[in-house]
């Protein structure tokens, strides 16, 4: 039984003290948040301790850490865990500046702590059935890919400020699936937004509408289609065509029932949100770490987590520039 | 060039008269109908003659007629066609009272002309899909037939009483095509009807609701699920499950776009009715008599005419009777 | 927390086990099962006891039992539950006999114990929101429910013997989902039944096709279409036809890639069988169980365990004299 | 009755022959061919005579002409048809060099002869759907389009030198769908392409394989992902996402048979290539051409072929270049 010390008691941090406590060989061992109400809350509703940051990492009881704390400390609690030995799960992303992010995971490396970025998308049963397809040599050769990928509805404005912008924030899931299903890196990006579902957004210096194109050293093209509001749910899709034919994943619906009536034949919207979407992928990912901890290479470590960032980084400058920006 | 005499300028007239006129093998020779304006309208609309029946039977020039007359003009019609050696295309029923049927298809007989009955949904592109896949194997041994069949609205009350009732009416394509499907004739036949969509039907003596099952000798069983309204369209659909699988044949919608939105997914309606739903079928079924006039075989003959006519007086006995009635 | 004496360490038994463990208001207390291996393995798994009847029925500490072992052992748990005051959760049936059944369930309202019978699919999420959107009078007034229900594969012949027959063991899912969807009781039941799939099944007397028709006081009329085996996966699908339109509950596939290629677009076949296909519902079912045990009435009660079975001997009947059955 | 004379007797033009002769309103007047058995052989089946291009063009007769001759032939034969007065329908392109273009339609211009370019793809009823949902406020504004279209085979190497490249020979066709379904001009364009289906197509400098991203005044963008190669057929597909939004064009398939068995659930290919899946288009598309005839404003006018030949000038640039163009 491995105990986990969870720092963040916020939405992402309640969804992983679910699936720890549910997982037989994984205990929600201590719960580190600075709002103690919320700590205190989820501590008692899995008979938890409450820890501070120091308490947690000095505890030798500790076998691994799960970060779900706010963005801007990621990075810090990364170092402090692998300067203390704890086996390390960390949200996306490690960090909103590059140079932080490669401080952070040469501080990893340094200390020879295994360490797993949860993109948990790479978890989803849809993407991962594309994947396994893919590698199965269904499609043949991959040539073209194509992510569709709309939140429900945008953020407040002030959000965007503190989030790194749309391509770090959102577009970076995206980025690390194109990665992950194509299987070899983009040689170039070139990306396209605007600001059109909220003015205040814009305002923010951000955008909320987005297309992205990366290009892949086997001739491959990728392209990301992205909104900050669908008007429909939660819509999370993938195509891959390959050189014998495509693969599609569809949206999850909310059910299977069809209506067929006056107005057409009505079908359920997409499940709303990612806690709805990605509930088997978060099940799956954890299962993952799981295997980490017993010894496996993470599939989804730093170097991924580093590299998503780059590609959004490089988006950003794509736009600002109006070309193609090579990596 | 085959010259064609149409009886009946009617709805299902001017169908017969479009395809009639587009096939490079057939003229539409001429138009009889008691209705003077009518067959003068579509006479002038294909450039085709008005005829009494009188005229068009001993007219050289004419080398099969298209019966689209009333029902109850129609066994009078194949035998006068008959007698004057005119190959017969004539929509179902032959007529609705059985011995009638005999007695008309003896004369047929009698004089060998050939003779097609128009059970227009065998030649839909779906349907004779699924009954060359059948042949082919795909599914193995046909094991159980469900046929849904529902009208978009019923018909006024008034009428079912000269149509002969729902079962010989409507029906009795649903039974043609269960044998059409199976390749066998049933043994056997239960039917349950109820009255739910109109009162006044009830009241005129009819059903508007209905389930058959018909047992074949293989041990399969067919059902057939019918309505006078569907609320929702056009409801023409097929499930044959054999031995090795399922063929499904899912109802043609006007379109194929779909809209994602606040109320759900929502797709467009089946065909609204049988001139659009089966028009495609229309044209197979005058190639079909196209190739009889050339000489081959009918594929749906006044045999199928009278069997269809006989489930659905059974049909009828079993309802009242409520046990099944062996063939 | 609720201590839950399980009974029948079997297949269905471990679903059950899952569900009680994870619920945070349940606690798998005991084992108790025959096979003293089976028993002891799953205890250890759950940090549960072993015990036999007399211990779980006379221990305080047992708040309810969850029957889950050999059919012919029901009647018998169920009456000693309830007269030591155990609240009862059994799996269907309650017995093959409904004279034995009739007794049993006198014997409960005798000690005034709250009954639930395990019909799992009324909880089946796909089936639920089709009872509720018709709640919600999405279709109108019920007219037609067409259920299919097919298994992947027969079970051996043999089992065939002790199952009571396909109407008892299996429809007898699909006649409750009958009275479940449509709210109201038939009057009347007819049943056609042939063996196509395995002749050893025939041998023992048994059949492994069938079509049901069930008639209700409305005139609404239903009909089951069962096969012991589908070639595709585990058929679960509801179609229910109303005065305003349609609702359909598709399959539950795999996942929803769909591969388009040389052989056309190939989807997931539907999950394999029950554990897969209603673990949700096993779930959902444990939950409305959970509200019993906290003095909620009970949906699905003893009696709707007898009704299930008057109309599956009712259906052996009809087949037999091959007519329509008054109930 | 108007009177039409085809220009070119190859597959395309046999598409509109059958289209004109069926028409009520035209008449298939005169075939002209350079490749006199084609002419001859067309002519004979529609009853039509065979012209000279000097004969048509001088022949009163003759209101309009249907030019679908070679591409290098179209520019020489609007400015003859213009100078004599017929009505022009002309097959895309109207010339693979935007200079010649332009003094083509100076040519119709001074002439004040209604002129029509065939993008047959406007008048599809999928997509035309799609244009009225949108006209009619379902999705609200346009925000992102998606453009699916690959063929189901490349063409031979030899044919991308003559075609003009893929930009000018297919993706002009969905150039201009953008423009159509958004409803206004592009402001600039970014072109990715690869040759990965036939390593002769690169040879000749060409691609196969093609991802470009258009931008709109309104910050609205637009994808088209092409191939040259499906491996399931003619992919042809719209989504339309909007501010309230989503819309799909799915593609239309050979059938609506579904297949469940031991593989899955098999549906049909999508119609093999344009022929088939665009059959309707061009019925409609030549319904159109009669209302221009009748003296309806062209919806698709020369002005429509000019920029679609500039939108894949500038994508052609903006490949070469790397960089966005803009317009």
């Amino acid at each position: 039984m491995f105990n986990i010390a969870l720092f963040g008691a916020g939405r992402i941090g309640q969804v992983h003290a679910v699936n720890i406590a549910k997982h037989p060989k994984t205990k929600l061992y201590s719960i580190i948040d600075p709002y103690v109400e919320g700590a205190n809350k989820l501590a008692a509703e899995y008979d938890a301790q409450v820890q501070s940051i120091e308490q947690a990492m000095a505890d030798p009881n500790v076998h691994a850490v799960c970060i779900c704390s706010a963005t801007h400390t990621h990075a810090d609690l990364i170092e402090l865990a692998a300067q203390n030995g704890k086996v390390i799960f960390c949200e996306k992303p490690i960090d909103l500046d590059i140079s932080r992010v490669r401080d952070c995971l040469a501080t990893v490396r340094k200390h020879s702590v295994p360490m797993m970025v949860g993109f948990n998308r790479r978890y989803d049963p849809q993407f991962r059935t594309i994947k396994n397809q893919l590698n199965a040599g269904v499609v043949g050769q991959p040539e073209s890919l194509v992510i569709t990928s709309r939140d429900p509805s945008p953020p407040p404005a002030e959000y965007t400020k503190v989030s790194g912008g749309m391509f770090r924030d959102m577009t970076i899931h995206d980025l690390d699936m194109a990665r992950f299903i194509m299987g070899e890196d983009p040689v170039s990006i070139t990306a396209h937004g605007s600001c059109m579902v909220d003015p205040a957004i814009g305002e923010a210096g951000d955008i909320d509408t987005a297309v992205l194109v990366l290009n892949f050293p086997s001739g491959a093209i990728a392209t990301i289609n992205n909104s900050r509001r669908s008007g429909y749910g939660y819509d999370q899709r993938i195509e891959l065509h390959g050189s014998k034919g495509l693969l599609q994943a569809d949206n999850v619906k909310e059910n299977l029932v069809q209506n067929w009536g006056d107005d057409g034949c009505v079908a359920a919207k997409p499940q709303h949100f990612f806690l709805e979407r990605y509930e088997a992928a978060y099940i799956a990912e954890w299962q993952d770490f799981v295997d980490v901890l017993e010894g496996q290479e993470p599939e989804c470590g730093g170097a991924d987590g580093e590299f998503a960032l780059v590609l959004a980084d490089a988006a950003l400058e794509s736009m600002k520039q109006g070309k193609t920006i090579k990596l």
